[in-house]
């Protein structure tokens, strides 16, 4: 057959960032982490998926992929990406559900995703919905730890290129800073630019009730991940005593925890990340729950990837344009028109990386072609 | 500081088995991993902590520990155990809660843990608890694919070892088979040993009620994990409709999970396994939502540290005498006294590893004593 699956190429990329990025909850980022994962068919044809980590645990799910998953793989039909899906899962249950394992199940099903949509000569965007090519898009900053003039400036460059929306960090040591960024951006923007706010669960409910409060005077699209990403209940809570719409997802890594979150937690807006809970496959089964729920399908990070899976859905909200510029490794554009971002139209998952650019930052490389 | 911690050595250990498992869900173990983590201080003491796997995710772990928690525990004083226990959470959140990080982190705590008691010249059942050297123990078979004859003759086995109590697999390709082997089972050992059956969360919902109704004819003490653990809902309904008390806890990787598992599941027993749930710190206070539960805390695993664990605590329940021989690599006893499993009472956490009978199987080793 020939789409049978005849050898699988791990990479492990650590890249620098231009500038050192900072959030309240997971510290300093110097680097992230690229994890790529090609799959070559008997055909001759290849597919290639990802993963991206903010620097840690990149190592980790290589090694996954290469002991663990590259060699059950070898031999399997790419074609049958569900079946895949659920031998991934099964096979790695144990210290899988979730984490390092959902990583590396996500680089794995992104690479069948771009071998078929190669292969029947679709872009994605056309192959999983085909609604459209284009979505709103919003600048997500990792910002927490630039000043005030350095946040305004990094806010105005995005506002230059034609962003529509804007996303800042909050969880200053106290409240009152907070408001003062979040309303000198709103004072900079102006009313008709949509802003959200990210507190990447640094708040206690209490606290994130309080903040949340205070922000609605600045008409916010929404809040996300105000405290811990677990405290399902603790998130509908905190929207019913405060008004303010609620995000989150980027921390959601099975179909079970979207499931406790959609049921429980009253959430405005859902950012799934193909990247970390289960690959293109679990991103579109979010979608579906997500249209049961008549929430916008959002996104969270790799917006190269993730615009043509927002794009592609009648309900597809705003896709973040994420501080990690893993699109600047990639061949084909991802473009900002009339402030929309714009899928490719080439067949594929629309990220072809430049694997000459990302050369240098090469940590790992196994090529795994035996069977288990 | 004399606690420092100087270099933390990590390896990974692929030990065949005598014979080849099998379970309704993870298929056929033909081996099994112990990931061992070994800090030494600045005044040459030492703790040697671990976690174990079904044959898979091994090699991610210890690279995790290597790369991405090793650099920074270097440094770090070993005796501040909720401090170090925070920071791993933080640091590896964005690829954590649960899975591979949880078993990495996992190992780390046991370590501090037992090169605190070591410190203090306690064995660990006196150091976290006290209440008493032994506990009730049953023996947890992996015997699914196991003949009849094979399965009673297994069982007959651990009977004249002295076992008050006996597990067997279910989940054969019909009830009438399952319960032909139960019935063997209860038929075997008599009315007065506990008897428990274990599906690995292979039935449907509906599938566990019937089964769980059918069950009741052999006064088993409990039904483990009938269906997923991740629907804590579903296992209240179980319990519910079929009255057949229910026990989990093996999959559950965070104390949120274990909230969830308390709060919605109406479990009759919690089974933490301090491998993967977060060490010992993570299972003590799991033992305290227990006891704030009226449950008796039992274990899944590795019994050579649980039996200090279950015995230290009060309200300590069944203790699984697992079919991993791990403890075939101590030099320290655990023993079957009376039925009873009595921990060992040297100082430590009771598990020294014999490293010459464990050599053969060494598939990486690092010591890293370069901070971060």
């Amino acid at each position: 057959m020939s789409t049978l699956i005849r050898d699988v190429d791990v990479r492990n990329y650590r890249v620098p960032l231009p500038k050192v990025l900072c959030d309240a909850k997971h510290g300093t980022h110097t680097h992230f982490e690229i994890v790529t994962v090609t799959v070559r068919l008997a055909d001759g044809s290849t597919g290639t998926g990802y993963t991206y980590t903010g620097g840690r645990g990149g190592q980790s799910i290589a090694t996954l992929i290469e002991l663990d998953l590259a060699p059950g793989l070898v031999g399997k039909d790419a074609a049958d990406i569900e079946g895949i899906y659920d031998w991934m899962e099964w096979h790695l249950h144990y210290v899988g559900r979730g984490g390092i394992v959902a990583f590396a199940t996500s680089a794995v099903d992104i690479a069948l995703w771009d071998a078929k949509a190669k292969r029947e000569g679709l872009p994605l965007w056309k192959l999983v919905g085909g609604d459209s090519p284009e979505c709103n898009a919003y600048y997500g900053g990792i910002d927490l730890a630039y000043t005030l003039d350095e946040l305004v400036d990094s806010i105005k460059q995005r506002l230059d290129l034609g962003f529509q929306g804007v996303k800042i960090k909050v969880g200053q040591p106290t409240l009152a800073q907070d408001l003062e960024r979040v309303e000198a951006i709103r004072n900079l923007v102006g009313p008709d630019i949509r802003f959200m706010v990210d507190a990447n669960y640094s708040m206690s409910v209490e606290g994130a009730i309080e903040a949340a409060k205070a922000f609605r005077a600045y008409d916010l699209m929404w809040f996300e991940e105000p405290t811990l990403p677990d405290l399902y209940h603790a998130y509908a809570r905190i929207g019913r005593e405060s008004g303010m719409p609620l995000a989150m997802g980027e921390n959601l890594h099975t179909l079970h925890e979207f499931g406790y979150a959609f049921e429980q937690a009253n959430l405005s807006f859902i950012q799934p990340d193909a990247s970390n809970c289960g690959g293109i496959t679990s991103w579109l089964r979010v979608a579906e729950m997500s249209k049961a729920h008549d929430i916008p399908v959002c996104s969270h990070g790799m917006h190269e990837l993730h615009v043509s899976l927002v794009a592609s859905q009648p309900h597809g909200g705003w896709m973040e344009w994420h501080s990690f510029p893993i699109d600047e490794y990639s061949t084909l554009p991802i473009t900002l028109r009339d402030g929309k971002a714009v899928a490719s139209d080439e067949p594929g998952i629309g990220v072809a990386f430049d694997w000459k650019k990302l050369k240098p930052y090469l940590a790992s490389q196994k090529v795994i072609s035996e069977p288990s």
